[in-house]
C-alpha cells in the first residue's frame, strides 16, 4: 500500500487555514431573511396567549411563526416519540424552548419583533434534576410519561442475587455526571428555501440524509423533494446529529415565501442540545482473589424536555456500564428521565463517559478494598478476544491486553512518579458505537485523469475528505492530489446513514473502497482492450495503465473508449447489511484506554496533569496522524469533562450559557506529556481492517483522573467535574476522618 | 411498454408556465458584480491604445479587463484554431467584438465605465461578404489564413468529368443563404465565481461539459476544478453550444476577486453568434430519363471573424449538399471564409439548410429542364435503405420513400390546389447530424421509492427531462411522477458530450436506459432475496416487486437491504464507442421531408403559405407530442429563414441588431394547415429504436417554398430570404423575358 497508512496532509488544510473554506454561516442565499427565535423565559409554563400583531407591524418584519401555524399541520419533529414540537404548543417545557420565531429583512427588525411578541404565560412547577423528576408528586412534563420516565430498558444475565452471595467483597456507590455542552466551534446555522422544486436547506448539520429524512417526514414530501447541502462543518461531536433548527427554518421560509437564515449564537446552541447528565448507582461484588462475580446497576439519564435520542442512549448504557470485564451475573436497569431542561441528544460516545465514569471509578474502589493493584485487578477480569461482552452481541474483536500493556508500560505504571506526591490512574473505555450500515459511494474517473468522489459524509473536522481521498487514491492507483471529494448535497450525493457513531471510515470507507475498486476494474478492462493484453499483463499505477513497456493514462483510455470526446467512468460501492457478520451488533467494538499521572495542590485541590497516555485499538490506522488527532481531541474533551465542565441550573435557568462562565480546556490544561498509541491488528470490518475510532478517547479520562487523585491523595470524588473545591473538601473530609 | 410512446405531459410544464422555473438570469450569487462589455465600433481596426484610468476611477467600478491582462497568460478560447481571443488583442476584427470589459457594483457604474474607457483605433479596410473576402487584394483578417480561407475540405467520388460527359442535361446555379440569428428567447447569461475550489459558472449554455472543458483549457485547471451549473435554458438552437461569454465572465471574476454576472441583451447576443451565411455553386448532370450522373459543387461559408465551429460545418456541407440521391460521380469543395463580421457557429442542423437550399432548389430546376415532375424525378434517384450516401459512412438507415409517400399523399401532390394560382413544392433534408457518443447516466433509487436521474443533458426547451423521465419510468417500472431529473452540475452530474446534434434522446437516452436497467437488475436481486424466489417468479411493476401474490415496494426492499435505515441503489449506464456499428459515422441519418402549398400575391410578391406538411423519420417517437413540437418548431424556424430573416450589414455594421428590424415569424405566418408526420420503424440506435430528430424539420422549408413559388409563378429566386420584393422582381423579369 502506498498511501494508506501514511500521514497524508489534509486535503482541506490550505482552504481552512487560509480562511477560504466555506461554512454554512458563510453562505448567503439571495433574498434571504434573518430568522430569530423567541424563547420561553420559564422552565415550565402554560402558554395562555400569543399576540403577534405588534411584531408583525414592525417595518421589515415578514412573518411571525407560532403554534397557530401548526393548527392544521404536523408540528412534530419526526422521531419515535412525538414529544418535540417545532415551537411550543400548549406549554413551554424548558427555559429556552422556542415559542415563536420571526423572519425579517434584517437582524434589528427581527430582534425588535421578538420583543414585540406578547406571550402570556402561566408558570408551572418545574424540575431540573433527576432525583426531583422521579420523586413522587413531581410535576408531570409529558402526559404520556408517568413519573417522568420517558423510557426504560434492562439487561440481565445469570442470577445476580446468587452472584452477590458468592462475593467476598461488595461495593456500592453512586456517581453523578453533569450536563455538558459540545462546544463545536460553529454554532448551529441553517438557511431554508421553499420553492416549486421543494425544500432546500444549507445547514451545519452532520447528517445530511438524516435531516433530509426528518424534513421529508415533517413536511410530508418525497425524499427527492428535500435537498440538504452541507459545506464544511465547524465541529459537531453529536450536537449536529439530526435536525435541530432546520425544521423551524423551513417552517419560517414556507410561511413567508422567502429564504430564511437562522444562525444561533453559543448561548442559543447551549439551549438547543447538550449531553445527558447521569446518576449511576453501581454495586459490584468480587471474590477475595479479585474475580468479579456480580454487578448490579441503575442508570438514570436526564434527557431534558424531549426524548430525542434519549431512548437509544439509555439502551446503550446497559452494556457501557459493564466495562470490558468477565462478569457472570449482571442486572442493569436504565431509565431516561424527562426534566424541564434543555433536551439532550447525541454526544461523542453516547452514554459512554457517564457510565465508564461510574464503573471505572468503582473498579479502583473495589481493587482498593481488595488490596489489589488496579492494573492487576483489571487484568484478572479483562475479557479476551472472542469472549462475549454484550449478551448475544458480537464477541470482543480486539486484544485489550495489548493496548493496556502499551499504555501502562509507557506511563511506567510500577515505576517512580516524576513529581513528589504524584499518583497514577487508569481506565478503560470499551463501547459498542452502533455504527449503522447503509452507505453508498460513487467514484467518478474523468477524462483528464482527475477523480471525483461523491459521499454523504460531512467534513466536520474529522478529516473524512482526506482519508476517503486516500482510499480512492490507493484503490484506483492515482496520486492523492488528483482526487477531489465533493461536499454532501442530497440532490446529487448518494445516500449515507450519518456522519457519526465512529462509522465513516469503516462503513463509508468500505463503500468508497468498493466504489473505487469498481472504477478500477472498469479502467482495467479498458486497458486490456487497449493493449490487447490479458488481465495479468496489465499494471495500474500512478494514474496510468502499463503493459509490455508501454503506458497510457486513465484519461486517454477514457477518451478513447468514449470516442475521444470525453467521457466518465463511474464506480459504485455499497456498505449494506451484507457487510456485518452475525451477530451483527455491534459492527465493531471501539476501544479506548487512558492512563494519567498527576499531582494535586494540597492547599487548593487543583489537579495538575503531568502525563496522559492513551491508546486506541483502530484495526488499521489509514492516516495515523489523523487518528492521533482524533484521539487527542477526544482526550482533551475528556479533560474538560473531568476537571471543569458543567451546565449549571438555578431556578430552572442555565446560569452559565456562555463561554466565559462555561469553561472548556485550553492548551494550558494539557499535560506536558500527551501521547497517543495506535494498536493495529487489521481486525476491523472496514477497509484494510480498519475499525472506528475518535469516540473511545473521551471515555477513560475522568475515571483515570479520579483514580489517580485517589491514589495520590486518598480522596475519592464521585461527582464530576473534579473541581478544586470538591477535591479540597474530599481531602479535608479524609483528614478529619483520620484525625 | 407503458409510458414510452405516450404523449406524457411535460414534467417541467407547471414550473415553466407558473414562472417558477429558474433560468440563469434568475440566479443571484452573493456579492456578484455587474459585468459589461465594451465592443469595437469598427469592423476592422488596429487598437493603438486603451486607457482605463478614468473608468477605473469611477465609484463602484471594481475592475476593467483588457488585452493587458493577457500579456502573460492564455488569451485564447480553446479550440483547434487559436484565433479567438477573450478580448481583442492587436486588432479588432468585427464591429461588436469585445475590446474591454468592466465589473462594477451596479449597472449604471458599469455603463459609465464603458463610456470612460478610451480606446484609440486605427481603422483598417474590412470585408463583410464572401466574394469580397476571397477576392485578390482583400485585406487579410488572420495572418495564418491567406486569401481569408480559414479551412477547406473536399469530397470526391468517381470521375466527375466523365460523369458530366454522360449527362444529357446539365444545370449550374449559384445560391446564397444569408446570415441568420438563432433568436433563443433567453440571450446569453453567465455568472462566474473564482475561489479556492476553482471556477464555478452558472450559465445559460447548452453544453455544460463542453464549457467545463473549454474553461479548464483556457484557465489551465483540472476538470474537477471547473464547475458549470445549468438551470433551465430558454432556447439554444446552437447559439449556446460551447463557451460564448463564459471565459470573459471568468476572467473578470478572477481579476476582481468577486463573482461577476454578464447578461447580454438581444443586440449583444446578435453580436456573439449567428449561422454561417453561404454561397453555393452547384452543377448537376442527368440523363434524359432523369438519372443523375454527376454533381459538382463549391460551397463557401462565411464564418466571420473567428473559426469556432466553422471547419466542422464546412466538412459537414460536403455530404449535405448531395441530398439523399444516388449520384455516381461527385466532387465537392467547401471553404470556410473569414470576414469582418460576427463569428458564426452551431445552428440547428449545421450546414444543412444552406446546402439543401441550393441542392433541393436545383433538383426542381433540373426536373423542370428534363420535363419531369419533381416528385417523380426525386423518386427515380432516391437512395434505398442500406445504400451509401456518404462515401465510407454508415449506409442509409431509413426508408425515405415511406415518409415521402406520406407527405405527398397528405399534401395531395397530384390533386387540385385549394386556391386558384397556388402551387406546391417539396424538399428533402437528410443529414448526418454527427451525434457524438460519450454520455454517462446514473439512476438513483431512493429508500422511499422516489427515483432521481443525473444526466448532463440541459433542458433547453426540447423536453429532455420529460423523455428521460419516461425512459427511467419505463425501465424501472415506476410511475412517471416518482422520477425527478436533476439539472446539470458538472461537480456532480456524470459526463455528457453535449446537448445538441440531435443526440440527447438517442445517446443520453441510451445511457439512461442502461442506467435504469442496471438499477432495475439490482432491485430485482433484492426482490429475489426477499421472496426467496427465482428471477422468473418475480415481477416488477408500479414501483413494487411482486411474487406469489405478495408485494413489496422498492423503498422497503432498499431499506431492508441497508439494514432498515435508508440506503440507495445506483444504476449506471454508458453510451460509448461500443454503441456505434462500423462504419460508425454517422450514428444515424436524420430525415426531414417537407411539402408546401402556397400562393403568391401577384401584385406584391408576398408568399401566402396555405399548407405545410412535414415528416420526420424518428425510429421510435418516445413522446410523440414532443416530437411533433420539435418538428413544428423547426419548420417554423425554417419559415423564418425562407421568407424574412437576414442579418443585414452596411459599412461593416449590423443594420438590424434588434427584434424590431430583424423579424422572426409569428403565429400569423403559420400556414392554416401545419402538420407533422412521424415515421416509426424502430430502426434507430437509441432506446426502443429511437433516432435523433428536431433538426431535420428546418431544412426542407426554404427550397420547398422556393420550388412552390416557381411552380405557381415561374419565378425562380436563388437568394434567401424570399422577400416579396425579390419574388416580385423575379416575376417581373420573367414577364419581361416572356414579353
Amino acid at each position: 500500500m502506498d498511501i494508506i497508512g501514511t500521514a497524508a496532509a489534509r486535503v482541506d488544510g490550505v482552504a481552512k487555514v487560509t480562511g477560504q473554506a466555506e461554512y454554512a454561516s458563510d453562505i448567503t442565499v439571495p433574498g434571504m431573511l434573518c430568522g430569530k427565535i423567541l424563547r420561553s423565559p420559564h422552565p415550565h409554563a402554560r402558554i395562555l396567549s400569543i399576540d403577534t400583531g405588534a411584531a408583525e407591524g414592525i417595518p421589515g418584519v415578514r412573518c411571525v411563526l407560532t403554534r397557530e401555524d401548526f393548527r392544521d399541520r404536523n408540528p412534530w419533529f419526526s422521531g419515535r416519540i412525538q414529544d418535540h414540537p417545532i415551537v411550543a404548543l400548549e406549554r413551554a417545557l424548558f427555559a429556552g424552548q422556542p415559542v415563536a420565531a420571526v423572519a425579517a429583512d434584517h437582524e434589528a427588525a427581527a430582534e425588535d419583533a421578538l420583543r414585540a411578541v406578547a406571550v402570556e404565560y402561566e408558570p408551572l412547577p418545574a424540575v431540573v434534576g433527576i432525583e426531583e423528576a422521579v420523586a413522587g408528586g413531581a410535576p408531570r412534563i409529558h402526559e404520556s410519561a408517568p413519573g417522568n420516565i420517558c423510557f426504560s430498558d434492562r439487561l440481565e444475565k445469570g442470577d445476580v442475587a446468587a452472584g452477590f452471595a458468592e462475593a467476598d467483597t461488595v461495593v456500592e456507590d453512586t456517581f453523578t455526571f453533569p450536563m455538558v455542552y459540545h462546544y463545536a466551534m460553529e454554532p448551529h446555522v441553517a438557511i431554508a428555501k421553499v420553492d416549486a422544486e421543494g425544500v432546500t436547506v444549507w445547514s451545519s448539520c452532520a447528517h445530511p440524509f438524516g435531516v433530509q429524512l426528518e424534513l421529508a417526514h415533517i413536511f410530508d414530501l418525497p425524499l427527492s423533494a428535500v435537498r440538504v447541502i452541507i459545506p464544511y462543518v465547524g465541529g459537531a461531536y453529536g450536537s449536529k446529529s439530526g435536525a435541530k433548527i432546520e425544521p423551524l427554518a423551513v417552517a419560517l421560509a414556507q410561511k413567508c415565501g422567502r429564504p430564511v437564515r437562522v444562525a444561533q449564537n453559543v448561548s442559543e446552541a447551549m439551549m438547543t442540545v447538550r449531553r445527558h447528565s447521569a446518576l449511576c448507582r453501581v454495586r459490584t461484588g468480587a471474590r477475595r482473589d479479585g474475580t468479579l462475580v456480580a454487578k448490579q446497576a441503575e442508570v438514570f439519564l436526564n434527557t431534558g424536555a424531549f426524548a430525542e435520542l434519549g431512548p437509544v442512549v439509555t439502551s446503550r448504557t446497559l452494556t457501557r456500564i459493564l466495562g470490558p470485564y468477565r462478569i457472570p451475573h449482571i442486572r442493569v436497569e436504565s431509565h431516561c428521565v424527562y426534566t424541564n431542561t434543555v433536551s439532550a441528544a447525541s454526544f461523542r460516545s453516547i452514554g459512554g463517559p457517564q457510565t465508564a465514569w461510574a464503573n471505572e471509578s468503582q473498579m479502583d474502589i473495589l481493587a482498593d478494598r481488595l488490596g489489589m493493584d488496579p492494573l492487576e485487578f483489571r487484568l484478572k477480569n479483562l475479557l479476551h478476544r472472542g469472549e462475549e461482552l454484550k449478551p448475544g452481541g458480537k464477541p470482543l474483536d480486539a486484544d485489550l491486553r495489548e493496548g493496556l500493556g502499551q499504555v501502562t508500560r509507557r506511563i511506567g505504571w510500577d515505576g517512580p512518579v516524576a513529581a513528589s506526591g504524584a499518583g497514577r490512574g487508569l481506565a478503560f473505555g470499551v463501547t459498542d458505537p452502533g455504527a449503522p450500515l447503509a452507505s453508498t459511494s460513487t467514484v467518478h474517473a474523468l477524462s483528464d485523469g482527475s477523480v471525483v468522489l461523491h459521499i454523504g459524509t460531512s467534513e466536520i473536522g474529522q478529516g473524512s475528505r482526506t482519508v476517503m481521498s486516500q482510499i480512492v487514491a490507493e484503490e484506483l492507483r492515482v496520486p492523492l492530489d488528483q482526487v477531489r471529494v465533493r461536499p454532501p448535497d442530497t440532490a446529487y450525493t448518494p445516500y449515507d446513514r450519518s456522519t457519526g457513531s465512529s462509522r465513516s471510515t469503516t462503513v463509508m470507507g468500505k463503500a468508497t473502497q468498493l466504489a473505487a475498486a469498481d472504477a478500477r476494474e472498469q479502467i482495467l478492462e479498458l486497458a486490456m482492450e487497449h493493449f490487447e493484453a490479458p488481465r495479468e499483463a496489465v499494471e495500474l499505477a500512478d494514474g496510468e495503465a502499463r503493459a509490455a513497456g508501454q503506458s497510457v493514462s486513465y484519461g486517454e483510455l477514457i477518451r478513447r473508449h468514449f470516442a475521444m470526446q470525453g467521457g466518465e467512468i463511474v464506480g459504485c460501492g455499497y456498505a449494506h447489511s451484507g457487510m456485518a457478520t452475525a451477530p451483527a451488533n455491534p459492527l465493531f467494538w471501539e476501544i479506548g484506554i487512558g492512563a494519567v499521572e498527576l499531582d494535586v495542590d494540597r492547599d487548593t485541590g487543583e489537579v495538575r496533569l503531568q502525563r496522559y497516555i492513551m491508546a486506541a485499538d483502530v484495526g488499521k490506522a489509514l492516516n495515523p496522524l489523523q487518528c492521533e488527532g482524533q484521539d487527542e481531541g477526544a482526550a482533551m474533551m475528556g479533560i474538560g469533562h473531568a476537571l471543569m465542565e458543567s451546565i449549571e441550573y438555578g431556578d430552572g435557568q442555565i446560569l452559565n450559557p456562555n463561554l466565559v462562565d462555561y469553561r472548556v480546556p485550553g492548551f494550558e490544561n494539557l499535560p506536558a506529556t500527551f501521547e497517543s498509541i495506535l494498536v493495529e491488528n487489521g481486525d476491523g470490518p472496514g477497509p484494510y481492517g480498519a475499525k472506528g475510532m475518535g469516540e473511545g478517547g473521551i471515555i477513560p479520562v475522568a475515571p483515570a483522573v479520579a483514580n489517580a487523585v485517589f491514589r495520590c491523595t486518598g480522596a475519592r470524588v464521585k461527582d464530576l467535574p473534579l473541581t478544586p473545591e470538591k477535591i479540597w473538601r474530599a481531602m479535608r473530609n479524609n483528614d478529619e476522618g483520620q484525625a
